[in-house]
């Protein structure tokens, strides 16, 4: 008789849920639910305008959005509630919830729905950027050692930013706010009755550390006298490490998903974070990219050491007593789909319409035609700023070599391969500073449905690359946390290695280096470094210049 | 009784006539005809293919031309041949023909039709790159005074490249040439029955000046012994100045045209060099900007100084006694041809469709809308390398600031503003050097079908730009060549400046800077400065190193 573990990933704009077998990770049954709020970035439900870089969630999607895909997942697989032994939650974050004493939040309160500052701060909500910016003064300044975990810049998206803009611009709101809880131990909440909060979103979005937890006092006063207390305040309880268990299913619980109470309910995880182990990544010496609108760089280490330019690196961040590395691109697949909504012309968009095929198809066919270096394009994948190893929100891309001759796939392909060179510097970063990248390991909708790019990817990087075999990484892998969540006496596993050995995996081709290629790339590469040093280091600022004139036009 | 004058301008594609009332300018008639072998690129007629960077002109295609656009422009003007007093002609240059010893085209002999050194190497053939780099490089180990008059580089596009191209490839053809004969003079020679080199035409193609004639014998040595005697042998004749009368028509010349024998006929000019009159032109401090595919800056001067990056300083280049100094953008028109081409979007190309304009028109009204600055943008303009300042055709185009707000119209507008820097570029380098630009005048297309661009050409130069009124400065100009040619008593006129008094001038609107606009793109172009000088001078030969990478792919 075969058992299951449920995966629940909370993304952007749906919810997915994932019924997967314990013994061979196959994908039994899954559903998918939109919400029904969306992203909220231009006004609240009643209307109430948002001010720009704003993006809001609705909390009660997340319920209603489980109430829906959690049967029907069931219901699709053929599988007996019973014979789910374990649930594991991921969603995006840091996306912030400010919740009363008893757990809701404030914007499901009488009076509160037309206030901003009572829903779910979104993670791409950009409008804290002041206060990530203090912050980060306020750590250098101070020669706070956590900084250096965090490649030495914090973010906006991050959860202190966005705990502070509500200080300072709904103080009243602030102090109704029992406690700011990141969506996914919010719903691990719904489901259990107990907030655990999570090692991963707090190492990864709270500053917190397994050795040093949060900052300290002097710190947050340092900022804002009204935040000395903040931790004990509003982010009261114990960090739990992800792979553990954070209870079981309530009543209330049960009621909500149609399991049976009592089911083992995993500690919460990002969406990011959740996925290596999926992948098959359990150890130290692998590196995992999450190839989508952007890319994810995730590697584990056995020590903790400071690179530059990345995101964090977290003990406990992803599997428990390892350190997970993780830096990022913040514009990958949105950069392509920029090209094809922008640039692509009629002519492409007649022929890629009588051949039935999408123009992203259209554009890859033909950019795939062309030898390394033939266009004698180079471009900077700066369209979204430099997440890593710059941290840099104000540069902008660029493209060089263009000639009258110029088609539109060597551009399309110029921007696939801006990218890959971005890889490779992320990947040498790493390198440079003790952490080995190791083998690669792919996921995401481009990792499988591209292998153009991937050739591509494997040509510039010089390495073999593999490709995750579940399509749903972020919800496999979260059923994977909901089967150790139950253990082995239960019917699931002790050690997410465990787990990851029978339910996650790789596909069998492997995206091997083409010599030739790869010697052109080595030299695309240098002249790409080269580019790169001077306008994202400060040899040429005139990025932030044109940035600065184009605040100042509009 | 009015009288008029003819002028005759052969393009690249087509010759136009004109018939133009002496006193008034007005333009009477004009009639235009397409070659019949069109620009021959691939293949010659018999099918004899081409290597690649050639381009050839069939001469008898100037023949069948005359005999119909002249009787043509005559009919529709409804005057009558007594009333013309004199024809002028001009045509593009260096377009090159080798004849016999009685003017015939060698490709007119029989036995020649295959041989692809016996056509016309048409202005644009840039298969004698290696000629004229080895060209400059003696002529700068030897110190050659000529070199600063050129801007310190010889083109490929000029005469002697070319003659030696044709040595160098086909010996016996070059011995079986009797002369080498700009098209111009070889027009004006079936007109007249005598050659008279222009001064024009010689002094910006064959580094001819009237101070120092051509190059010493010495410099040809060194060059090839076999080119010792070039002058002396292949360009016989003197340089006859332009403005001048080089004879009349004979009965050949006026059976071939229909005009009366004993008609005056102009020395004649170069397409470009001949615009100036038309637009009013004649005297130190104007500068006029032919704005087409390409642009061509000319401007007068009582001196002749050396400035780098020029195309020529020419005494008698324009108007007898005075220096006209030449310098040009490779790649004006031919730019946003290029993005429309290649990435206008298909939305934008139904909505043209729907509305009934075109793409250029829908793009500059969308460009229209933005404000200096909005986009962010900044290009540089060498998708065709750069003619001045840098003389340098490896360089390629360049566009910074992207990000994934950037719509197709910002990035329109952004190639309008790199062409408008890299001409105020020109104009302060003539100044540096002592050349005032003075006032500013345009004509071609571009200048009279684009307000918004002749707009905010006037903003980022910061000064007022005016239009000169024909829609055909160039047949207009060869036309009042044609009056002058015939002189007062004649019923034209003695000079050029009294024929541009009264046949050339300027339309009424004058397109004057915006000072806030102005100031903004003060602060643009010191950024489009600053990159100039650092992809163009040496800072980063990026481009050079990926043109290297783009031939060894290809």
């Amino acid at each position: 008789m075969s058992k299951y573990a449920l995966g629940i990933d909370f993304g952007t704009l749906s919810a997915r849920a994932l019924v997967a077998d314990i013994h061979t990770g196959r994908e039994a049954g899954e559903a998918v639910m939109d919400y029904p709020h969306g992203v909220m970035d231009k006004a609240l439900p009643d209307g109430t305008p948002l001010p720009p870089d704003w993006a809001l969630q609705h909390p009660a999607d997340y319920l209603d959005c489980l109430r829906v895909i959690v049967p029907e997942a069931l219901a699709r697989a053929g599988v007996d509630p019973a014979d789910v032994v374990g649930v594991g939650v991921d969603a995006t974050t840091c996306t912030l919830i400010p919740v009363d004493q008893a757990g809701t939040p404030l914007c499901l309160l009488p009076g509160y729905a037309g206030e901003k500052h009572a829903y779910a701060k979104l993670w791409k909500h950009h409008a804290a950027q002041s206060q990530a910016d203090r912050m980060t003064e306020a750590a250098r300044a101070r020669g706070e050692a956590f900084l250096a975990r965090y490649g030495g810049r914090i973010s906006s998206e991050w959860l202190f930013p966005k705990v502070w803009q509500t200080l300072e611009e709904a103080p009243a709101l602030y102090e109704k706010t029992a406690r700011f809880v990141d969506a996914a131990d919010w719903i691990v909440f719904q489901l259990t009755g107990r907030e655990a909060r999570s090692s991963c979103l707090a190492g990864y979005k709270a500053l917190w550390s397994k050795e040093d937890g949060y900052p300290s006092e002097d710190y947050f006063r340092a900022l804002d006298p009204r935040l000395t207390h903040v931790v004990r305040d509003k982010l009261p309880g114990e960090v739990h490490s992800v792979c553990g268990r954070a209870g079981q299913l309530t009543e209330a619980g049960a009621r909500l998903t149609g399991l049976l109470p009592g089911t083992a309910v995993a500690v919460g995880s990002s969406d990011a974070h959740v996925a290596p182990p999926a992948a098959g990544v359990t150890r130290p010496g692998q590196l995992l990219m999450i190839l989508g609108t952007s890319t994810v760089h995730l590697t584990l280490g056995d020590e903790s050491r400071p690179v530059p330019g990345i995101c964090g690196v977290v003990e406990d961040g992803v599997v428990p007593g390892l350190f997970a590395y993780e830096a990022g691109q913040c514009c990958v697949g949105d950069h392509f789909d920029w090209f094809v909504k922008n640039l692509a012309p009629e002519a492409y968009a007649r022929e890629a319409e009588a051949r039935g095929i999408g123009l992203h198809a259209l554009l890859t066919e033909k950019a795939a035609r062309l030898a390394p270096g033939e266009s004698g394009l180079l471009a900077l994948d700066w369209w979204n700023g430099n997440r890593s190893v710059l941290v840099d929100a104000d540069l902008t891309g660029l493209i060089l070599g263009l000639t009258l001759t110029t088609r539109p796939e060597e551009i399309y392909r110029a921007l696939i391969e801006a990218t890959a060179y971005g890889t490779r510097l992320i990947l040498e970063n790493f390198e440079a500073h003790g952490v080995a990248a190791g083998s690669l390991v792919a996921c995401g909708g481009i990792a499988r449905k591209n292998p153009f790019l991937m050739g591509l990817y494997a040509d510039v990087l010089g390495r073999e690359i593999r490709v995750a075999r579940s399509a749903q990484t972020s919800a496999l892998g979260a059923a994977m946390l909901g089967a150790v969540a139950a253990g082995r006496a239960a019917g699931g596993w002790d050690t997410i290695a465990e787990a990851a050995a029978r339910m996650g995996g790789l596909r069998e081709e492997v995206y091997r280096p083409h010599p030739a290629a790869h010697a052109v790339y080595d030299r695309l590469y240098a002249e790409y470094a080269r580019l790169h040093d001077w306008f994202g280091r400060g040899g040429d600022d005139v990025m932030k210049r044109l940035k600065a004139l184009k605040r100042a036009a509009r």
